[in-house]
């Protein structure tokens, strides 16, 4: 639960940042950093400089209705924002998207809860279904799973140590929020159902070793280019029935998803596969080339810091050969998976006293000896949380 | 059920409708008529010719953050939407705004969900408390409740003839979907709690005879202004608690609120209020005084119809004082509340098999002799309904 709650207090407590990401009218020691969640301020920079063509325009008359395509299953779906989906994965080559269907959602912490929907049959008397995922899981889905006290699934932690003989649902992340770890099922029992959150899975964090090419598979745009604010994920769904009762969530719950932020999706994703497209003819640099080289920079800086100052360790990665970047690459996680070496018990508590804001791995479903620490925010504050973790 | 299941299914279903409504490549009175959901297409017409100032552009670097406004308790609010909420509340005079929260959803549909959550004080082990509404009620509200199976709440039906002794939350929808009353709560008991979903509380409907000074209000641009597609709606919350938990409620459901329909929403809201302040002074008509105009213009010819043919009735409804207008106006309803008068059963498949589709009063909870028309499609589908009813 913490995770969503830390989230959600943030704008309430004293730790609030301000647009920077950090409190300016304190002594620099003082500055709260707050680190806790993903906002990914760290692309702002390269959209200013290159998010021309991005720019929107929507007139007063423009998206009145409820309805974007009458005759798709996924009514609610802008036609051009589908098609920039299956370009943009065709062109990184990170997801198979002939034969699937596409369900847009309100980002796509709406459409993990639509897809618990679709696979816990809703109708049938039943008992709940079990959600698993390994440990370390992404903090949220316990309280996303569980927070309406739902008959249809609930919470069963750590899918390591899952041993019913009952119907399942186990969500795999890959590469893995909060570790950053390239993953497989781990359940793997006959009629087990396999939710995958790919919202890491773009060039910029992991190499993409293959196209993925799974029942059902989840990304957003809040992670692919930085845009949190619009609110826009996407689900990639095999089956006709499955991708039709997340249809039906999503009716239920929000009937449909923003038109507007729809639009300036396909408008965004455009410009990302033409840049990919262009690259070398004196184009702007793609996003994910920037991003690789901002996210090798931050991993190396922050790794000489940790050695320097010996009270952590940070989780150790294979290169392997990128097929998008056409070379070997390293994994440069969103996240930080700072564990305390020895006497310090209590990470989050420690690293607050020094005012810096993290998510203790207790959310996580392991010891609080771990924290999560977001990669992503602004160079400024990047900076800051590497100068204080030098003097620590 | 029936009105989302209808709505999800009219994307598949062979009744589907073109841009205009209705489909052209039949003969005239096979032509299939959708009058089933309330999609508010009637205003495109206004928008089109005084949407000028609504015009947004939005760059490529803003928005990025998941933040809206950290500092306040609904930190994904885009402070200038609610500004213009409480402005334009203040221009038409319909609710009072004053030392309330703010909290902005996906659309009001969410924001039910939100308050239902909140109300239903999550943590506690009771049972799951009882949601009612009086006959006939909207039809969504009973999935929407239900679902999701949830421990907290259920759906409990019909609020004049509830008699348990069990707290319960009642909603209190004014003016009345499907039939256009103006409403109280009918229960009034100790220990009730009360949504008021106020999204026709606009006067282009009905009558503005004072400012809504309830606990937990609903709004929609959907219906005020007709822009669906942005699925934005808003609720004014007295109680700072039930406030919080609503917006506890959309941060784990959604994280937020798309960025971009927030800030097209505060622009046209701005217009809207700023056309209400001019009126009389050469500028343009506002939306709500056009919006009487056609309401009352469509009722007028409905009525001539329905008179004509003699196999149906329609509601009467008494002239009231708009304190917005100034003058006394007509209630005009969004939807036509269409009863049978002998001999058709089911009104719904009588009007079915005319190739005119519309929702059955058994979704509202009343017999099917009942159906709801929408009021608000386009002027062409309009007439087209006009024709075929005369002729049956």
């Amino acid at each position: 639960m913490g995770g969503l709650e830390q989230l959600s207090q943030h704008s309430s407590s004293s730790v609030t940042k301000d647009q920077d990401g950090v409190k300016k009218n304190l002594s620099s020691d003082r500055v709260i950093i707050n680190l806790d969640h993903g906002d990914p301020m760290m692309f702002e920079e390269y959209w200013k400089r290159n998010g021309d063509k991005c720019t929107i325009t929507i007139s007063g008359s423009q998206s009145l209705s409820y309805f974007s395509d009458p005759k798709n299953l996924c009514w609610f779906l802008e036609p051009e924002f589908g098609e920039e989906i299956k370009r943009l994965h065709n062109v990184v080559g990170n997801a198979i998207t002939e034969d699937r269907y596409i369900v847009v959602g309100t980002g796509s912490t709406q459409l993990f809860q639509a897809a618990l929907y679709a696979l816990s049959s809703p109708g049938a008397s039943s008992e709940p279904i079990n959600v698993v995922s390994a440990v370390p899981y992404f903090s949220c889905y316990p309280a996303i799973t569980d927070f309406l006290k739902s008959g249809l699934h609930k919470w069963a932690g750590d899918a390591w140590t899952y041993d019913k003989e009952e119907p399942y649902i186990e969500v795999v992340t890959s590469p893995n929020n909060p570790d950053g770890n390239v993953r497989e099922p781990v359940v793997k029992r006959n009629g087990g159902m396999v939710i995958h959150d790919l919202a890491y899975y773009w060039p910029q964090y992991t190499p993409i070793t293959s196209a993925a090419d799974h029942d059902l598979m989840l990304f957003t745009v809040s992670k692919c280019t930085g845009h949190a604010g619009a609110r826009i994920g996407w689900a990639l769904v095999k089956d006709k029935d499955v991708a039709a009762k997340m249809k039906d969530f999503i009716t239920i719950s929000t009937i449909g998803v923003s038109k507007d932020s729809q639009l300036r999706a396909a408008k965004i994703l455009r410009a990302v596969s033409e840049s990919c497209q262009n690259t070398g003819l004196g184009n702007v640099k793609n996003i994910f080339s920037y991003g690789r080289s901002r996210m090798n920079e931050r991993w190396e800086r922050l790794r000489a810091v940790i050695k320097q100052n010996g009270l952590f360790s940070l989780p150790e990665y294979s290169n392997q050969f990128c097929n998008f970047l056409g070379e070997c690459a390293e994994i440069s996680p969103a996240f930080a998976w700072l564990e305390s070496k020895g006497k310090i018990e209590d990470t989050e508590s420690f690293l607050k006293g020094h005012n810096i804001i993290t998510r203790s791995g207790k959310a996580f479903g392991v010891s609080n000896k771990y924290v999560r620490i977001s990669m992503l925010d602004r160079e400024e504050t990047f900076n800051l949380l590497l100068e204080r973790l030098s003097t620590l």
